[in-house]
């Protein structure tokens, strides 16, 4: 599974991480032709959706119905993710290849966003890691650990708060543990030794990046990560999402900006630019007035563009 | 002059390089008072204008007069541009500290920007050089070395062809070489590259490096000229500028965002954020409805900040 050294696994987060911090619902059948797009345009992996009450995100009410459609396309790994046991159930009934389950660093964070202390939240993925073993072995189990750089209910997070929630996850069975950085708080330095960190101390559980670019410094974290060796990294179209709690903050690292920058770099990525922005355009469409970021789409591909596995661009 | 190590100059190149990509003329008052919240925030380099003739970039027809309030400025080290040696000896007659000298690599866009074969500039070069040894021996003058990554005209530009530039540069007399990515082009490992290649040529006389922020890599390019001892950023407020040919693509990278990486890394700027945000105001105020960049205006300081040198803020 894991990919070659220049190879770079980008999963695009937008349909979930995205979309349910837009107070509006996408319709389903919008989001079911974004995802196809974003698919023909190369992408290997989607997060398509949350397995949460409806009542409380309508807007994943379709999360079910997302990775069934989702799991037809040729080559494409599924994701989705669940808070608890009942949403994994849900998310393993509907064929999900991999489930992430969010645990705060902070508890805080936790207590704000899950209702569940951390004595809670590694009891309920101890039990979620069990029903994967027992009947979805085949599904890769990761725990995203949110506010893994700083908090904003707490404000910095030392490298052991995180550290000490790394070694918990991979004892409560997850097979993957990755680290976000959920409001922005992330510098490069910080990104480098927690990935080192979490490197020495899970070896092959260790995940990818999920960055925030609430004050723009996603790619360069990014560039910190792909320098101590991360090999995914979570991003989302036209950047969408931010945090309704911090107006004009942007949400994920924006997924053509990122491609741009490691086919630019000379890691492959399987991903079309053009298609990218195909697809940002039905994104446009279907959240009109929603605003987008990024700037590759503006831009352009530069004169004489070279994708890493050299297919030239003649912009 | 050099800084240590852990001292970064951040040179604000808004009121030039922003000003005169923007078609109408930002009032003298007002740029007056933009320099002045500037130098307030901490700003330690401004480059204020070019002398180049009103008739060609009128917004820039009172760069002898913002040098000469500039001077005034307690610690401000005054910059400008002149493509030519009727601009520089105007430049050196205002009192700037630090000049620079555009020089395209590329002759194609040498041929467009100045009117220039590569023959014609580094004559004109030499000539300055020699002015500024004969009568203003203080000034530091300064070759920028545009599209230094890759041309809007020419495509890809390689190594060796900014490598004869810098050399040819350095033969003129330039006291620092400057590399330019004029138009976005530059990704982390030419970054690396080139700034190891341009230090290696010509040790000491490495300059900085100026980078904009097209298609969103701005951040990621300075790391990685942090990573090989660049010292030196030009960056302007709200990123304003842009190329009036590549419609929705910013301009410089953004000061507000590079100076809370810096800091949030550990390299002491001098730079009080929340003062650039006050001068950034001024600057709304008076090119109202004109784009400005930057995301950490709108996101603030993260809870807990700390400036490089320990000042803790309580956001």
């Amino acid at each position: 599974m894991s990919p070659s050294p220049d190879t770079i696994l980008v999963s695009e987060v937008g349909p979930r991480d995205g979309l349910q911090s837009i107070a509006r619902t996408m319709p389903t059948p919008d989001k079911l032709r974004w995802i196809d797009a974003l698919h023909a345009a190369g992408v290997r992996e989607i997060e398509v959706g949350s397995f949460v009450p409806p009542a409380l995100l309508p807007q994943m009410a379709d999360a079910r119905e997302l990775v069934v459609h989702a799991r037809s396309l040729p080559g494409l790994q599924v994701a989705a993710l669940a808070p608890n046991l009942r949403g994994a159930q849900a998310a393993f009934e509907a064929g999900v290849h991999k489930l992430t389950i969010p645990v705060s660093v902070t508890e805080a964070h936790s207590l704000a966003n899950v209702r569940k202390t951390h004595e809670q939240v590694f009891a309920e993925l101890a039990a979620i890691a069990a029903l994967k073993r027992d009947r979805y072995p085949h599904v890769e189990l990761e725990a995203g650990l949110s506010v893994a750089f700083g908090c904003t209910l707490q404000g910095a997070v030392s490298d052991d708060e995180t550290m000490r929630m790394v070694d918990r996850a991979a004892e409560a069975g997850a097979d993957v543990i990755g680290l976000s950085d959920t409001s922005g708080y992330a510098e490069p330095r910080q990104v480098r030794r927690l990935f080192r960190k979490l490197q020495d101390a899970v070896g092959a559980k260790a995940g990818g990046a999920h960055f925030h670019n609430t004050r723009g410094q996603g790619l360069a974290n990014v560039l910190a990560a792909l320098d101590v060796g991360v090999t995914t990294f979570d991003a989302s179209q036209g950047g969408i999402g931010g945090c309704p709690y911090a107006p004009g903050a942007s949400g994920n690292i924006v997924t053509e900006d990122l491609v741009y920058l490691l086919e630019a770099m000379g890691f492959a990525t399987g991903i079309d630019i053009e298609g990218l922005i195909a697809a940002r355009g039905i994104l446009q469409q279907a959240l009109e007035g929603e605003p987008l970021y990024g700037m590759v789409p503006d831009a352009g591909l530069p004169k004489g563009f070279r994708y890493a596995d050299a297919k030239a661009v003649h912009a």
